[in-house]
């Protein structure tokens, strides 16, 4: 599917089929989230797959919404909040490859990314939601062009599903994700998109001037 | 493109060419980031463009990084902090088109959101970066597929970008992304995409164990 027919017939899916999506895709599905850009290619995102009973205790967690176990699985889309988990092999790569030209500018990297550690926890929250949301979107496009829907949901309380699935404080749940195959009923291409605001509305030239509402 | 095409080529791009992007296709671009998705379709994102001589003030703000005159035009995407901002409108549209029956159910939802408005500051804070990343990405693969190059910066002084264009503090500056077309040196697809973290190592199914570096 093509990008423009991607982000504009995607929709938020509530309702799904019974039918399971096999291990198969799902690996496939989290092979293509690969590439996403994330700020320093640091890559802060993990991804928590569930299903099956697993699925309940998740629904718990979200306000017993019913999409949760309608859908096929659910994937809980973690941000790693320590921005220099992985700077230090990424930034061997980098100079491996020849993307820096020496371990002088290695190391410089690394000091930078390292000393945002010292930044306060809230800037380090930001950090890892700012770069996870850009892989969980990822995931969203990479689904729909597969045929798996998907809803985002931000509608859970974190400190439960941290509790239940014995996560760590020191990553972040940042999004749920339910994926499945869209009902036929929820899947009506005729209807209206909910709307959405207008381009000159929202883009600004040279000036930044909000229209109130 | 296609969508797998699309994430899997992308690369982010630091040296531009000096053709510049027309207004039409600046356009273009913008209306492609109609329908990203967001929390409750709330759609928290504006998008300041900056041209010309801008560029150079926003260089001021971004730790003097030659990609930002380099590039054609550079986007600041901001997000509105005030997550109830659209909602009356956006909720009277889910009405008339039948995606909730009755005006009780549209109540409850605007007295939902507007009730996040007593959340922490930090709260919203995520909540905005959070969809507005979302409508961030979207930008940078409508226009990979458009052949517009980018790159997602979140190295700046956002207070420096507050103060230089005059944004008022009910907004929160997400991310920075330059764009233009790719010098042919940058552009170089045979060149190794920079290091990824495997699938295997991101992806948890059932049980939360990241690996430790």
């Amino acid at each position: 599917m093509s990008v423009k027919e991607t982000t504009e017939s995607g929709r938020t899916i509530h309702d799904y089929t019974e039918e399971p999506i096999s291990d198969g895709r799902l690996h496939s599905l989290l092979n293509r989230v690969k590439y996403t850009p994330t700020g320093y290619n640091l890559q802060p995102h993990e991804f928590l797959v569930l299903q099956d009973d697993q699925k309940e205790t998740l629904r718990q967690c979200a306000y017993d919404q019913d999409q949760v176990t309608d859908a096929a699985a659910a994937i809980v889309v973690l941000g790693n909040l320590d921005p220099a988990a992985h700077a230090s092999s990424i930034f061997d790569d980098w100079l491996a490859k020849g993307h820096i030209p020496n371990n002088g500018v290695r190391e410089k990297l690394l000091e930078t990314v390292e000393g945002w550690r010292e930044r306060s926890e809230t800037e380090n929250r930001i950090w890892t939601v700012r770069n996870t949301s850009l892989a969980a979107l990822t995931l969203i496009y990479a689904a729909w062009d597969m045929g798996i829907a998907s809803s985002p949901m931000e509608g859970f309380d974190a400190d439960a599903v941290r509790e239940s699935f014995d996560i760590s404080d020191e990553y972040e749940p940042v999004m749920v994700i339910t994926l499945g195959y869209a009902a036929e009923t929820d899947w009506d291409q005729s209807k209206a998109h909910k709307s959405r605001r207008q381009p000159a509305e929202m883009a600004h030239f040279g000036e930044f001037e909000p229209e109130a509402e």
